[in-house]
């Protein structure tokens, strides 16, 4: 007999079906055992009632066991009827059950409240809970449709490289590699240099893939290794044409999630985010004459956002603007990269932006420098030597287009969309100053727990 | 006035256009100027003539310079037209011209045949010929058809790690980076441990991003960061099961470069890949058979093909069977991985393949172990240690459904679409041995060409 996905019970009522499943729930009642099966589509709970031989299989299968199942699917009682789980209205009453792979008796309750260090020491069993699959369907859905809208905007995919020469832009900490031969290699923290040479080759460029910092910090936002996503693209006026993208490709991204992620959502009790067909865009100094105007505090001549004030702007534009999102833009000269074009009516600002979304900053992007000689002076005035540019300057020696773009970050997305509250809850398998997979300070044994 | 895509002025032909590009080609010619202009959708030429005011600014426009052009679009008279050029039909009476950004003239002619040291010392430029342009386009094409054949058949993309804690698998050689407080971590050579992991999680999963091998080898097919594409599904009986999707990948693939880069194949001289509703199949030992029928050779007790075996069963698959792809199952236990499934009837050999592809393996695959307590016995037997798979092993302590995947080089791909010699003419930015953008042995100095 063929396999039905579990979703497509219900088309099959009356009749007998196989499926292929895992236990997510076993009880056993002397005579009756109960299961609630799910597979990658759906859940289905199924029944063992007056059959001795399938009782007999039945009674040692418990949570987690993979197993293959015959039954016929029955429509369920009115009474019985559970409107809000899937497959509410049917279940299986089970004529055949194979073991296909046992399952030791789990170490704990799956539906516990867990401390973070325990829900990562045991990822591979706890990501196979519905709040996990929950999250990472979410991930599934913005980085699909994030690749979906840029190419039908005529963005070409482009693989970045993640082994680089050279510390060369210096600023974010970088890990060291051992190359060959004795030489060093480092792990990228961007794919900047690489997409902007791209623009020369394809005009629009997008990128995704995993980035490394070695910042030793350890709060709710960041991470050794994240994953980026970076576009580029050609033929700009100013910094406001790449706004103008990103605004629809965020309402593409949201748009899609509701679409699909309707059932993540609601069992994350998460509202839809709140995108505008324009979302409100300030610059750095408009933002803070806001904030004094607000709350009296006075940051008029900060630098840049500190975390309460991105969570006040936020707040801010949910309440009086119904947008999740805001753009602030001319951030100052002095604290952008070499790479960020200058406004040239107020020089000491730059054609940059910071997107925030719920709170928290989730992209930087901007226009960048395109004149070769601006280029080199820009190199030289962060205190960085062109001669390590060589590569990355040959792009403009011959002639790029006007430029800018974003980069992003995937988990942090991930994060304000599915609610979590620490970022690392957004990644599978976090890295970060104690952690890679199991804590580092443990060591790798089987003691580790 | 908007810009119109040069792919679109054939839809405006009597009007005033305003395009935006880069100059292909600039030929001056006394008091006319003819330019080639390419933008991210197609090429166009365009001639200035009897406007003093414009000759002014274009007879100083050389190669690569980025350009707003304006003009009236004109059909080219008959015996002008050059069919099979991209709009050879029609041309840009040239109006006004904008120099967005000048270009130093170029290093070198842009149509010579290049070593493979200056194609790649100069990437930034090399990459805008069209026959570079060709081979990327036809690479994004293959990682956007690959992830939308796996979607539509009900498989969760998910982002593995690159650093890793140890390096457990053993076998290939690992870069080891330097973590915090004088811990190392090491690079990732394959998501191999978790997708399966994974498999847990969404039951079919899938993940593209780079790899690293530490391999101090300088073949036309090796590379020290290479750009994998994986693929893990539960609940199949075996293998075959796995050929059966990969089959159906890889005919998705190729309809989706014939449909969608006919002119880039044109361009390569590459004729459409022969991949038929099902592709020869054949254990190891059958494959040898058929090589000492054919050629005399005698190979039939090695554990494994040489590359000039796979090339063989390629040209004899491509003239007997029609067929670009062969695969070749049943390798030897002894040659295999642990997480290897074996083959229940004939232990010495493993329910793998390896999917060969115009004469060069572009995939490895095949069931997994997912009986717990054999998968212990099968990492000691390669006298590795289990505990140092705690993580991992959690996965199978739990039941995990009957799994099996593969895992195929983007690289490798692209290079057999697009008829390339050496894989790393197919990769963007190639890493290997001696190489990280430019020659590691002349350093990173200015000096370096």
């Amino acid at each position: 007999m063929e396999r039905t996905l579990i979703k497509d019970l219900k088309n099959h009522v009356g009749t007998e079906v196989l499926i292929n499943g895992v236990v997510n729930v076993a009880r056993h009642q002397g005579k009756m055992a109960f299961f609630d099966f799910r597979d990658r589509s759906s859940l289905i709970q199924g029944v063992v009632f007056g059959k001795p031989e399938v009782l007999e299989v039945a009674k040692d299968i418990g949570a987690e066991y993979a197993v293959a199942v015959k039954g016929i699917v029955n429509k369920r009682p009115e009474k019985m009827v559970n409107a809000t789980a899937p497959n509410g209205d049917i279940e299986l009453e089970i004529t055949g059950i194979e073991i296909l792979n046992p399952s030791e008796a789990m170490p704990f309750d799956m539906s516990a409240d867990f401390s973070l260090d325990v829900l990562l020491d045991n990822r591979p069993l706890t990501l196979r809970r519905e709040r996990e699959r929950a999250i990472f369907k979410i991930q599934h859905t913005i980085i699909t449709a994030y690749r979906e809208f840029l190419v039908s905007e005529g963005f070409t995919e482009f693989q970045a490289p993640k082994l680089v020469g050279g510390d060369a832009e210096g600023g974010a900490e970088v890990f060291k590699v051992e190359y060959f031969d004795g030489k060093s290699a480092y792990l990228a923290t961007s794919p900047q240099l690489y997409k902007q040479m791209m623009v020369g080759v394809f005009e629009r460029v997008f990128t995704a893939g995993s980035m490394f910092r070695a910042e030793k910090s350890a709060t709710t936002r960041h991470m050794s290794e994240i994953a980026m996503l970076d576009l580029e693209m050609g033929f700009i006026k100013d910094h406001t044409d790449v706004i103008a993208l990103v605004t629809k490709l965020m309402r593409f991204i949201t748009e899609e999630i509701n679409k699909k992620c309707g059932a993540e959502l609601s069992l994350l009790e998460m509202p839809p985010a709140l995108a505008p067909e324009t979302f409100p865009v300030m610059t750095l100094r408009e933002a803070q004459e806001l904030i004094k105007q607000e709350t009296g505090a006075d940051k008029t001549a900060e630098p840049d956002l500190e975390p309460e004030d991105e969570r006040f702007l936020c707040e801010y534009a949910n309440k009086h603007w119904q947008s999740d999102f805001v753009f602030v833009t001319h951030f100052p000269t002095s604290k952008r990269p070499f790479y960020t074009h200058i406004d040239p009516e107020k020089p000491e600002f730059t054609r940059s932006f910071d997107l925030l979304f719920r709170g928290l900053e989730m992209c930087s992007g901007g226009q960048r420098v395109h004149n070769y000689a601006e280029l080199i002076e820009r190199i030289k005035s962060k205190g960085l030597d062109p001669d390590k540019f060589e590569f990355y300057l040959q792009a403009f020696k011959y002639g790029i287009p006007p430029h800018g773009g974003i980069g992003m970050g995937l988990e942090r997305l991930t994060m304000k969309y599915s609610g979590v509250k620490n970022v690392k809850e957004a990644s599978l398998f976090p890295r970060d100053m104690n952690r890679i997979d199991l804590l580092l300070s443990e060591g790798e044994s089987s003691e580790a727990k």
